[in-house]
């Protein structure tokens, strides 16, 4: 197998894709619990790469988060930069963040990206949607859809993952900004998840609209830093997870209008490990139904729903950062009963993870030398 | 503090308890997720302790699986046998096995305890009431309620644990007897949770009264070897866990006439990593709510019902004889959504876990000079 890379600059957007013969990686197979695992790079020579969306034609979007989209193809070509991207905030954890497809891409071609932007205070994490057209690698009609309001200095906490619900209204994460204090402020955009219309407009059944005191677009609440989320295969329900600060990163399923906690309660500690908030459990705040201590960092999830590994259809995996693995969250009846650490051997940060239409999950490295691996299970013999 | 322990023998069963003052261990202090912990002996010198049920006293009756019952005192004196204990098989994993009060022992004094009994054809697991007469040492009244048929050759899987359901009928766990080819054979005592009458009759709404080739003592089925047992605090229901064969030891809800799996599906392999069976989850068969992978080899269980560790309340603390530990699984709403694995640097293959009436966890090591342990759980501060 040959595979072809061209590593973009952000100021090469507008010259045509060349591609360079590169010798194939070799596979690397893995044992797991319920399956043999093959290992590959499918692309390599992205900075830093965030979010991951596959396209009709089976090439990916990926975005670096300097602030670059790329279109990569499944033998690992690489494309310039995609132009039309808007200015991002780059830097600490800022900078352009999620890419998803439109319910509707195949008529309109569109695409809604998460970024970090900055302006008056600082930087806030920001939703836009545009027309990707591939021929000439640049996006059209870019139109912001969210801001978070109000923008804070500092680089940590943007979130951002973004999820369509089945109505079409879209779910977006975002951080608390790392500021403790006001996360649980509802008359701004701290750690919540949003629910708005893909034309940025509020859908009129969310949960505090009309309620004083309380933003409109905000779904639920509570949730220091989440940069994973997915809908259940078969509940379409939400599910999220983010970041503790020193222990208790959570699973959640955010249901409208619910507080999931922090800072008030938690299952951490500060870092350094003195205690705030107060405690694991109160009324009017919603448990986890999963939560790790010490923290992964988890970034990134999927459900895998192929059949092609029985013993895997319906789990969660997440990606992870400080634990450098990806996670299997056996997953039946709504509730996780196994947890199994993959690709430890592997030792990177695993910054995404999307199921790909072949059934294979793809991941995204979080490095200054990125990769795509392509991740392909087979079922053991039973 | 002094304790105070006599080591009997069988043969000395009618001789009065004599005390003799021994140094106080020092207390161990350890730190976890939740809480500060300190570690107490509180008896030594029992030869692989098996099970443990408090006495209205304070005191505690505990069984030594060659075939011994036991009282010990809060300060650590351990009495003579109590005499009128039936004949044990005591090989393997055989012997005087779990101990529990009848519910209306205030009255009654009687106690219910599983063996595993020899008889034609090797061994089996049984279950016996008496009533117990502290002052003379002695069982009184022994009647057996229960007999697994058939008996079987071979030391492994006996089960047993005992526990009450509120409408005063009792639950007994029995294991396959390694027999994993009759494991899901229902006109046989094998792998099953049991539900009888405490005089040993068949409480008329068990699922199988009345059903033709399924013995209508049987509850639930396909539990391959469950050393696990205790009511969950608030729904009441049952909760067990039972050892795997290599990987996927298992905790259920057993509900009734339901089948939990064993051997045809399962999340292990054989011993040596064969595979056997049909996967991991199969229409007809019930999921665990949690498994390990690999194998803890859990014994014993109990949840947490004291307030004074909040975050502790509704817990369920599982011994581990392979892993050699004590696991809390954090319990929310009938699911478990954290594992902490305590005491690991004790290195003591863990029983039996029964909450006191003091709210200390009080925890039996599987040695020949085994011990009973307190742990003593303080709050952190927040």
């Amino acid at each position: 197998m040959i595979r072809f890379m061209l590593v973009g600059t952000a100021t090469a957007a507008l010259v045509a894709a060349v591609t360079l013969p590169q010798p194939a990686p070799a596979a690397q197979s893995f044992e797991s619990e319920q399956a043999t695992l093959e290992l590959e790079t499918v692309a390599d020579g992205l900075e830093h790469p965030w979010g991951l969306a596959f396209l009709p034609d089976g090439r990916m979007l990926v975005t670096e988060r300097p602030g670059r989209l790329r279109v990569v193809d499944r033998d690992g070509g690489v494309s310039e930069p995609v132009s039309g991207v808007p200015e991002v905030y780059a830097s600490g954890q800022g900078g352009l963040l999620d890419v998803i497809l439109g319910p509707d891409h195949a008529e309109t071609k569109r695409i809604y990206f998460s970024y970090a932007e900055p302006g008056e205070g600082g930087a806030g994490t920001a939703v836009a949607r545009a027309r990707l057209d591939l021929d000439a690698l640049a996006l059209r009609d870019v139109e912001v859809i969210f801001r978070q309001q109000p923008k804070t200095r500092g680089g940590r906490h943007f979130g951002s993952r973004l999820v369509f619900k089945p109505d079409g209204t879209l779910f977006i994460t975002i951080g608390d900004r790392a500021e403790r204090e006001r996360a649980q402020n509802l008359t701004i955009n701290r750690a919540q998840v949003i629910r708005i219309r893909p034309d940025g407009g509020i859908p009129r059944d969310n949960p505090f609209v009309g309620v004083e005191g309380r933003l409109p677009e905000v779904w639920s609440y509570g949730h220091r830093n989440a940069q994973g989320a997915a809908l259940h295969p078969d509940s379409q329900k939400l599910w999220i997870h983010e970041h503790a600060a020193q222990g208790g990163d959570e699973v959640n399923i955010p249901e409208a209008g619910k507080n999931y906690g922090w800072p008030t309660i938690h299952y951490g500690e500060d870092y350094g490990g003195g205690q705030f908030g107060e405690g694991t459990k109160k009324a009017g705040f919603e448990q986890p139904i999963y939560y790790w201590d010490p923290s992964i960092a988890p970034s990134g999830m999927d459900f895998y729903t192929s059949d092609k590994v029985p013993a895997w259809t319906g789990d969660l995996f997440v990606g992870a950062l400080a634990f450098r693995m990806l996670v299997r969250l056996d997953v039946e009846q709504g509730r996780i009963i196994h947890e199994e650490r993959l690709l430890e051997d592997v030792d990177e940060r695993i910054r995404a993870v999307d199921q790909g239409p072949d059934g294979s999950l793809y991941l995204l490295t979080d490095a200054p030398d990125g990769r795509v691996l392509r991740l392909t299970p087979a079922p053991k013999e039973w």
